[in-house]
């Protein structure tokens, strides 16, 4: 999509450790002009996958969600990453490593929210090693419900978490895939169709 | 808000402890029509005072955030609740209490997403004791940035949040104040205007 990956090459920066920040626009301050052209991109990838709702994890995951599903006229649930007290009944829950932590943590999901009768969309804002997105997986999994796309707004193409989920033949769409960045900032983008 | 009042009537469970559940449409799964038409209630509310950033925290309250920026065609910033390592810059942080958990901790933001040109409308899903609320006007205040306006989806009248931020002078407008929840499930809104 080329509009965010304009986007990222304005307003994003890159840091030492390969680390993408574009907290400027996707996931701190946010800009809901270009979450809109986000969630109509998807819309436009996925209409036809009879999707019924929309799965994302909390905080940024939120607001790609709740855009896109604006167009799907369908519900969003997104998981937590943390236990809540507010949660009670029957859940759902993964244990997912995080990297940037160095530590595991849960991801938690209201059973009633996700069943076998649901075909899931899942979004989220980053995809890197994928553990998170495996989380999620593994919920809809335990849920019984169908996967029917991936979407994601910015893949790290170097890393191993997209390769794995087309190999495992889920239909993922990255916005944007960086394949490399450089020590002077510059940001290499794998070419993609927009068809 | 009638639409607001009739859904929590609806679809909302009250539980031992004052506890209000509405995570089948505001913060667990969201419904996004219902956001849709909140959002667009804040714009006609607030879209006369000059309001150029939507401020709120994460997890829900990004939802409606992004929902009702679509109206004012401003950007979001939403604080984190952990400091976060992706986070970096000069900070604005504040300390609040959750009585839900018992312990304090940390709001932050990037400093360089708000500042004294600003004019702030603050969102939030809930409000209770009103003690994020407060975390998030010493954040203004700290970036010397003017609060516009605060926008609740649901205040609990009970408790002594909402009084206080009126007391305080603010243009603070809850969609649905609820006054009492009886053991038996009943909620009682307080009475208002919607002019």
């Amino acid at each position: 999509m080329k509009l965010l990956e304009e986007r990222i090459v304005k307003d994003g920066q890159v840091r030492p450790g390969n680390i993408l920040k574009v907290d400027a626009f996707l996931n701190h301050q946010l800009d809901v002009d270009l979450l809109d052209e986000i969630g109509k991109e998807f819309y436009r990838i996925y209409k036809n996958d009879g999707i019924n709702k929309i799965l994302t994890i909390e905080a940024s995951g939120i607001a790609i969600a709740c855009m896109t599903a604006r167009y799907f006229n369908v519900p969003v649930v997104f998981a937590k990453k943390a236990q809540s007290k507010n949660l009670d009944g029957d859940l759902l829950t993964s244990t997912v490593h995080s990297f940037t932590y160095g530590k595991d943590y849960n991801i938690t999901l209201a059973k009633k929210f996700l069943g076998p009768e649901d075909k899931v969309l899942i979004l989220d804002d980053f995809l890197a090693v994928g553990k998170a997105m495996h989380g999620l997986l593994d919920v809809c999994k335990q849920a019984g419900a169908t996967v029917g796309g991936i979407g994601i707004a910015i893949e790290k193409g170097f890393q191993p978490g997209g390769a794995s989920l087309r190999a495992d033949g889920y239909k993922l769409t990255s916005l944007a895939i960086v394949d490399s960045m450089g020590d002077d900032g510059s940001i290499q983008f794998r070419p993609q169709d927009e068809n």
